[in-house]
């Protein structure tokens, strides 16, 4: 069965568990096994290595075993996705493997950081409150995330709740059972 | 000559071009080609392909084309760096190439985010407003991004201006004359 690292900030919310289960539940609905990195499943009283550096290598060793991975890129304390959660997507691109993403905010990176303050526009180039450079391509990002899911051939699904992570579940579906990796196939 | 792969928000600056330079020449002081990225090079003209997705392919290309990254982790738009210099940081490990990190924010993830608004403590763990976990390592951003750092021998970098830029700078030259990667070698 093909596992899909579950990226998101959901590990942060308060019922960050069962979250987890649910994301798990409608995996294997899919056919595919979820791994969901749960900081919390790691005790300060294991060891005497620091706790954020075994979490660390927790979820970087579950990035290698997974076979592809789902992000969610809703917005995080502030107008872009989480951050944790975009250092996982760059290490799946850099390790080649497949990833689907989604938001639940329909809204574009432009129209959001317009909600922070003043954006004025000169010289067809918008610039935020510090004069910094905001992009204008109607993306739900930074172009470096959303392109990085087209070009994988599946742009970022900009739905509600856990639609469009069944949508990429979907999408990883139909898309893998045509093109899945050598490696995984041998793993079934 | 080894090649840096110049990742930050420096490219959203209204002075860009000029913050690239200065860069690049610092690189050469330390015996090193700078790569940066600078989105403006790319004239709209050019092709009929979109922008973004030309940005991205230079983007991509050049983290190839780099024996090692360095990136600048200042807090951008939020509490935590700019996400496509964090995806590139996730790239460039996903390729297993060496990374040097620096903020010029000396600030805590936890002191930051209180600073948003009201951080409550209860089970021994701090949640935001909006009821989410915010993680108390006394990292400078998400524990993903510090441990990268940290795992591969040097610690984010906490300093102002491009001093920190440039402890990297001096780093990256003496761990890489030590341990520079083969294929570096062959290409110098």
């Amino acid at each position: 069965m093909l596992k899909i690292y579950l990226a998101g900030p959901d590990v942060f919310l308060p019922d960050a568990a069962e979250q987890g289960r649910r994301k798990q539940a409608l995996c294997a609905q899919y056919g595919f096994e979820g791994l969901y990195p749960l900081d919390n499943e790691i005790q300060p009283a294991d060891s005497r290595e620091r706790v954020d550096l075994r979490i660390y290598r927790a979820n970087v060793d579950m990035v290698h075993r997974a076979d592809l991975g789902i992000v969610n890129l809703t917005p995080f304390r502030g107008p872009s996705a989480d951050v944790g959660t975009v250092f996982e997507l760059g290490l799946l691109a850099g390790l080649r493997k497949p990833v689907f993403g989604y938001t639940n905010d329909a809204a574009t990176l432009l129209e959001r950081i317009k909600r922070l303050g003043k954006v004025t526009k000169g010289n067809g180039r918008w610039r935020d409150l510090m004069d910094m450079t905001v992009e204008d391509f109607g993306n739900a990002d930074n172009l470096m995330i959303d392109m990085s899911l087209l070009t994988a051939g599946h742009p970022i699904e900009r739905f509600h709740d856990l639609a469009g992570f069944e949508q990429c579940l979907e999408l990883a579906g139909r898309s893998l059972s045509v093109a899945a990796p050598v490696a995984a196939r041998h793993r079934r």
